[in-house]
C-alpha cells in the first residue's frame, strides 16, 4: 500500500490572498454537497462516485478470469475505443508500465481515430500473431471504433473462424440495449457493463478501464482498493484533510481571478496518458457555456525545452499542476568517468531519479517566481493504489469544479456539432438535410 | 514535386472585419521587411532565411555519405539531443513515415528528458542490436543530451573499444568551441556544424537535422528543394501570394482582438511531432514579455472526443490551425458486409481517407459556427517535397509574427530561470550561492 496523496499549495499561496480563499470556500463546500447528495444537474450521472464501494463483485470476478483467458490466448489485446472509453485505460496501462508484453500480453489502441495509415500499422503488427479485441462502445455506432471494429472482426473471422472469433471478443457495452449489445448477444461475445450512471470520462474504474487493466496484469484488487480509500477522504469537508477539495479550492479561485489556461505536468513519460485523460475529464467536463480553463498537457524536462519559455514568461494567465512521482521504476545512475570533459564531474554517479527531481524542484519555484500559481500532486510510486487514488482524486476535484463554476460537469452537448456534419457530408441516411 | 501549400482563410474571414485586416497588413509588411532585410532585433540569428539557398554544398554531401554509413554498420540510430536539436528531425522522419525500420535503420531518440525509466527502455532496445550515435547540441553541456550521451558513449565503448565507438558517434555542435566539439576533436568523431547564425529551433534544414533525416532515409534534396520554393514565396509582399504571409496577418489580427489560445490540429498521427516541433517554434519565438497565444496540439479525430467540447463550446479565446494533407500514405476500405447490424451499411466500401476527410470539413464548420476562427493549411501528400515547404512556410510567418508583436523572436531568455535553480539544488560548482 501506498502513501495516500498529497496536495503542495505552497506555490500557489501567494497568487490567491486569504479573503479570496477564505470566500471560495463555501463556495466549493457547496458544491461538493451537491455532487455527494446527488442534487445537481447532471446527477443521474454520477454512479462513479460510489463505485468503489458499490460495483458489481459478479462482474470484477468474471473480469479477472476474461483477463486470464486473453493472456493465454493471445500475444495482443487490442482496445477498440475512443475517448473515455480507452483513456482511462491507457492511461493506467502506461501508469503501470504494462501492456508492452512484460505479462505475456501487448496493448494495442484502435477505434480512436480515422486515420488510414494508423489502421494500416496495426494490421502489419497483428500478422501471425494471436490477438483478442476489447471493443468498447455504449453504443455501438461512434463512427470510429464501429469502423475499426468490422475491420477488426472481419479479420478474426477470416483466421479463427466465426466461432473462433467469437471467443476472442469481449464487448463491454450497454446492459441491455443498442446495435453492439444486440451485436454481442446475436454471436455470443462475453459482454460486461457501461453502467447507464456513469459517462465514459469518469468510467475508468468501471468494465471499462478494469478488463483492459486486468488484461496487462494490472492487480485490480489494489487499484479499487486505493480509489476507495480516496474515496472516503473526499467526503470530508475539510481542504486540509481532503486534497480533492484544496485543489478545487484553489482551481476556482484562480480562475475567478481571470487565470485561462491549466497545464498537468509530469516529469516522467509513464504519466504522458493520464494528462491525456485529465484533458478530456477536464476539458469536456469544464469546458461549456463558454467558461473553463484551457486544459494541456507538459512532458517534463522535454517541453522546458519547447514550451519553457512560454511557462515562464509568456501571458500570465496560466496555472501549472505537477505530478510528482517520488520513486522512478528502474533508476540508472551517471556512469563515473574521471576528468571533467563533458561539464558533467559534479554529477558522477548520481541518480537520474535525484536528477530529475531537482529539476522539478527548480522549474516549480522558477515558474511560480515568473508568475505561474504552481501547485503539487505529490504520489508515491507508479503502482495501482496510487493510481486508483489519482483517478478518484481528480473525479472528485473535477466534479466540485464544475459545480462551484455553475455547470453541469456531467454533459458533453458540444461533442455532437461536428458528428451531425460530417453524417450529412458522408450522407448518411436521416442527416442529408441537416 | 507536390503542389504548393495554399492556406484557406474562410473560415477565419468572418472572425476579423475587413478594416482589421486593413490595418493589420501594413504591420505584418513592415515586420516582413524587418526579417528579410535583417534589421530587427534578433538579426544576428536569422541566418535561416537564406538556408535553402546558401547551404553548405560540401557538408551537405557529407551528410548523405554518413547517412549511408549509419545505414550500413548499424540497426538503430540514437538521436541525442532536446528542444530543438531533435524536434524537426523527429516531426520530420515521423512525417515521411520513415525511421521505423523500412529503410533498415530505426531511428530511437535519447537526451530529451531526465526520466530513468525512459533511459532503461532505451537501453534494453539496444541490447543485442549495432547501434551509432547522433549527439546534437551546440555547447554539449545542456545537462538532458550530456547525462544520455555520456551513458550511450560508455556503452558502445564497452561494445567496440574506443575507436570502434568513436567511429559510430557523429557530433553536430559549434563549428570551432565547445565542449562537445572539444571531446568530438580529441576522441575523433564526424563533426556537422550548428551554425552560428541559426538558433535550434530554426534549425531543421541544417545538419541538425538533415543528418537524422538523411540517416532515416528521407530525401534530403527534395526536403530542400521544397523548403527553396517556399522561401522564394515568402519574399512576396501580396498576402494572396503568400500563404506565410496571410497567416501572420490573421494570427495577429485575432490575437490583438483578444485570441489567447492557439491550436494547430492535425488528422494524421504522422503529423503529431510537426505539432510538437510547431509549439516550440511559436511558443519559445512569440511567448515573452507576458505576450503571446498558448501554442496546443491537438491529434484528430482523436482529441474531438475528449477536447471537442471544449473547442466547441469553452471559453471562446481561441484559434484553431488545421493541417490537412490531402492524400494519405496507405489508404484502407470499410469492408463491404450484408446488412446493417452495425449501422454502417452507408459506408461499405467507402475509403478512410475519404471518412476522415469529412470528418475534417465537419469539424471545421462546427468549430467556426461554435465562435472558433479557423485556417487551414493544405498540403498536397506527406512527402520531403511538401515538408520543406511547411517547415519553412512556419518558420518565416513566426519570424514576421514575432517582429509584428514587436518582440524579438529569436531569443529564450526565460529557459534560464529553472536552470539556475537546478544547477543550484544540484550542487553545480558555481551556482552554490545564486
Amino acid at each position: 500500500m501506498s502513501q495516500d496523496i498529497r496536495l503542495d499549495v505552497s506555490y500557489a499561496e501567494k497568487f490567491v490572498t486569504e479573503p479570496e480563499a477564505e470566500g471560495m470556500k463555501p463556495v466549493v463546500l457547496a458544491a461538493q454537497k451537491t455532487l455527494l447528495e446527488k442534487t445537481g444537474p447532471g446527477a443521474e450521472f454520477t454512479g462513479w462516485v460510489n463505485l468503489p464501494e458499490t460495483y458489481d463483485r459478479e462482474e470484477f470476478s468474471r473480469i479477472k478470469k476474461a483477463a486470464e483467458k486473453i493472456r493465454d490466448e493471445s500475444r495482443i489485446l487490442v482496445v477498440t475505443g475512443v475517448g473515455g472509453s480507452y483513456l482511462g485505460a491507457r492511461a493506467a496501462i502506461e501508469f503501470l508500465s504494462k501492456g508492452r508484453g512484460e505479462s505475456g500480453l501487448r496493448v494495442l489502441y484502435a477505434g480512436s481515430s480515422l486515420n488510414p495509415d494508423q489502421m494500416n500499422d496495426l494490421l502489419d503488427e497483428l500478422e501471425g500473431t494471436d490477438f483478442s479485441v476489447n471493443i468498447i462502445s455504449k453504443s455501438g455506432t461512434t463512427t470510429e471504433p464501429a469502423i475499426a471494429f468490422r475491420i477488426l472482426k472481419a479479420l478474426l473471422e477470416e483466421r479463427y473462424g466465426k466461432k473462433g472469433a467469437a471467443g476472442r471478443i469481449y464487448a463491454t457495452t450497454d446492459q441491455k440495449k443498442g446495435t453492439l449489445k444486440e451485436l454481442a448477444d446475436a454471436e455470443g461475445y462475453e459482454t460486461f457493463v457501461v453502467p447507464d450512471d456513469i459517462g465514459g470520462r469518469y468510467s475508468v474504474l468501471s468494465a471499462v478501464g478494469l478488463l483492459p487493466i486486468a488484461a496487462a496484469g494490472g492487480d485490480i484488487d489494489a487499484l479499487m482498493q486505493g480509489a476507495g480509500r480516496m474515496a472516503e477522504i473526499c467526503q470530508s469537508d475539510d481542504p486540509e484533510k481532503n486534497p480533492a477539495l484544496l485543489y478545487a479550492l484553489y482551481r476556482c479561485a484562480l480562475e475567478k481571478k481571470g487565470m485561462e489556461v491549466e497545464v498537468l505536468s509530469n516529469y516522467d513519460a509513464g504519466l504522458h496518458q493520464i494528462c491525456e485523460w485529465w484533458k478530456q475529464l477536464f476539458g469536456e467536463s469544464l469546458g461549456k457555456e463558454h467558461q473553463g480553463l484551457f486544459p494541456a498537457g507538459m512532458d517534463l524536462t522535454t517541453d522546458l525545452h519547447s514550451m519553457g519559455q512560454y511557462i515562464q514568461d509568456g501571458r500570465r494567465n496560466l496555472i501549472e499542476t505537477v505530478l510528482d512521482v517520488k520513486n522512478a521504476g528502474r533508476d540508472i545512475r551517471v556512469p563515473e568517468v574521471p576528468g571533467n570533459a563533458d561539464g558533467l564531474q559534479y554529477l558522477n554517479g548520481r541518480s537520474l531519479n535525484e536528477i530529475n527531481h531537482k529539476a522539478m524542484e527548480g522549474s516549480i519555484i522558477a515558474h511560480a517566481e515568473g508568475g505561474v500559481p504552481v501547485m503539487r500532486i505529490e504520489l508515491d510510486r507508479r503502482d495501482e493504489d496510487s493510481l486508483g487514488q489519482l483517478f478518484c482524486f481528480f473525479e472528485y476535484a473535477c466534479g466540485v469544479c464544475g459545480y462551484a463554476n455553475g455547470v453541469n460537469p456531467f454533459d458533453q452537448p458540444g461533442v455532437e456539432f461536428y458528428k451531425r456534419n460530417m453524417f450529412r457530408l458522408l450522407g448518411k441516411p436521416g442527416y442529408e438535410n441537416k
